[in-house]
């Protein structure tokens, strides 16, 4: 049962801006990229029809520190840990470390809650237990880990 | 019946890139931005309700001609010119001038050809006719402004 | 000496995602638009030539609360309130209002801590006072618009 | 000295819109992954000082025809091919595949002009020839890949 998950993406230049440093609006979107292949290598989607009912997952809070800049080509690991596992939600801690450097090199860290939801008939969300087939897959990681 | 429309954006630090400019895609995003305020001017929306069964816009075809590089806080005047129209696509001309310079200067020109579609049960797209509330709102430009 | 800006922008089809809303990314490029909106409206660039040395404003950390979603063609007010000024570095906060509704919703709340730092000659960026021009036009918004 | 190359990428949740497909944009956002993926291949930066002087390559052309839909986790192949090659100009072509089908189907084929370029003083562009160290590494595919 899993607490964390790795990934590694490289710095595009459209993730760049005119400082010369990838965009901050961009890491909550590898942070996202960590989130959804986590799912994966449990067997799941984060666009699921594999739970009855289906469920999405909205973001409810989103936090990054922007300690060092990541550059064009820079390889970055993003190091997804549970960090809380609510009835109807979940946290993620995100740990970015640069990894073309003589040792990685963390650069960011960021926050993620989301809140596990059902629609109604007329696309309305609404807060939702988390299915067992997602629940019973994903515990929180030591508190060592988390600090 | 109208067969042009205008809007100004101003050039976001995120459009940028590296290279001090707004990347390319960018320009595809604006074209978009006018088509849509385009159909908003003449009472509808890109996303309907409007007309029975609901309608998509997919893109088929899209290309620019960059010619001069847009940077932060430029104002870029887009300039939607209706191309063409049949009976289930509707191509525009889009010529990009920047405005805060002593003559506006275009800078870009772009093209996109769109297709009306319905979507079956299963959420497949097929082409369909262009509603009549829509196309009867729209008529194709003189090719002198084409050119 | 102003402690707040208010801008108004319009969520387009690119900025949502295939949950019918507004991804979550963009909500902090909506903060920046803000952010330079109301650095233009002090007669400033947050690119600038204006001072000297040059001064750049990297974020060190970005924070939001969403509490509804924002759909396509959603108006939203981005309301920026300074939330603290220490002598190289400013805190903001960012009250997003979705317009299009019998009366102004709160639909997400933002933070937004960015430094002022100089480069020197390789582009390494350096903490930096703030410069008089900028830091004599902001002050800091009464407590009671922060809570 | 290759004419093509080929590299995979996985449709994220931020590339998608509230049609439930990627968004058009981010296709002109996958050739430019494959073009500098394509340099690194032979050993070279899209974005160099391996070169005196450092040369840039901003796009003057880009189109692409969308044939299907991509969807969310849906995994794309980006064939890219060398086109044309001017003394101071490259053009590319780039099939999309979506490789998680019985067979791979091209769902796009993309085209993007790009020119040399080196900047003066002020920071101006003014097309270059492409320097020997870059053009030597390249060659136009051949005619029957192209068709």
């Amino acid at each position: 049962m899993p607490y964390e998950f790795k990934i590694t993406r490289r710095v595009e230049f459209a993730d760049t801006d005119m400082a010369g440093i990838m965009h901050y609006s961009n890491l909550f979107r590898f942070m996202e990229t960590a989130e959804h292949a986590f799912f994966r290598s449990l067997g799941l989607s984060i666009v699921t029809t594999q739970t009855d009912p289906p469920v999405g997952w909205p973001r409810v809070h989103a936090a990054c520190d922007f300690k060092k800049p990541l550059r064009f080509e820079d390889e970055v690991e993003i190091h997804l840990l549970v960090a809380a596992k609510k009835s109807k939600a979940l946290t993620y801690l995100f740990i970015f470390r640069k990894l073309n450097a003589p040792e990685p090199i963390e650069v960011a860290r960021g926050k993620l809650t989301v809140v596990c939801v059902t629609r109604d008939g007329r696309g309305k969300m609404k807060a939702a237990a988390i299915p067992a087939r997602v629940a019973s897959q994903i515990k929180v990681a030591p508190v060592k880990l988390l600090t």
